[in-house]
């Protein structure tokens, strides 16, 4: 596989910083002749996603409306990623302020582009494991949120089902048990 | 849960059809009180991605130069949506334009949002079983694609190793596992 593109000029066309940013790219392809003039670039704030496993052997959802989708959904704890904050810090952050736990001991699930021609954000999924209450949950920054439990039967069920909506949660759940499955920790 | 967010404006700030338009919305959000005059909201074209099993129980994969990622990574085949086509019309087309096969039977494995804030297109993703070679793969729209059939095992590997990249490949990988695993067909 040959290099890459290389990036004749980049022009910003918007800036609602730190929100979205789109830029406009002039890219020679890797044959090295074809040129597009007009390869769009979109920045949005990367975030992260927990899969945790609680002593009762349950998994916290948040169920909150999601304007993309018009509706509310359930999804894994999330969050946005501060400026200048470490994704694993974030990752701790968002699993205390949405369910009031700690965890014990933390796994990377990968780290993913949103997409891979644009761009428009990065994903940082985790697994937290030895988890305990550790404070009351302060959900919302901006909506209301509802906290629940899910068994891993009722996750899996949700994971293939209609309900699952949201790419990142989609991809940490199934990462998840793999990954739980591997530890062998999966079965009682 | 209560209803959503009653959009009180909707302003086009950027509109680089088809590829990309961006939107600011001023929103009541579902407390009926607090209202938020700058959420953006990015449009991109809907895609597919398919998980395909031959007949001799390797999955096609997809090596390219990724832009967004600067590098080549490998991805199930995929593609966007053209316009008025269906989402299922649209896998047909891009399994057999990336891979040369046709599928005689088609499982949905979800449609999903990419950015349950801000939208950022939607993906459709699909297990294509009962696969046949009927053409020449003629992948590539802008750029040099190389096929690759991985076993089921070697496909599991990299989807759990920092070499899958993608959100949308990542969940259609697992969730491809689970409905063969549900169908009874992923051990020999």
């Amino acid at each position: 596989m040959s290099g890459g593109w290389e990036v004749l000029r980049r022009r910003k066309l918007l800036d609602r910083s730190p929100w979205v940013r789109v830029f406009v790219e002039a890219v020679r392809l890797e044959d090295g002749r074809t040129v597009i003039d007009d390869f769009y670039m979109v920045e949005t704030l990367p975030f992260v996603v927990i899969f945790a496993l609680t002593p009762q052997r349950t998994v916290p959802m948040i169920e909150q409306y999601r304007h993309a989708l018009k509706r509310a959904v359930w999804e894994l704890p999330a969050g946005i990623i501060d400026s200048g904050e470490a994704p694993l810090d974030c990752a701790r952050r968002e699993l205390l302020e949405e369910t009031g736990l700690e965890a014990g001991r933390w796994e990377s699930l990968g780290d993913f582009v949103v997409d891979p021609n644009r761009g428009q954000g990065s994903a940082h999924l985790y697994l937290a494991l030895d988890t305990a209450p550790a404070a009351s949950p302060h959900p919302g920054d901006l909506q209301r949120q509802t906290l629940h439990f899910l068994t891993l039967d009722q996750l899996r069920d949700h994971w293939l089902s209609d309900d699952c909506a949201t790419l990142a949660s989609a991809t940490a759940i199934g990462l998840g048990f793999a990954h739980l499955e591997r530890l062998s920790i999966d079965r009682l």
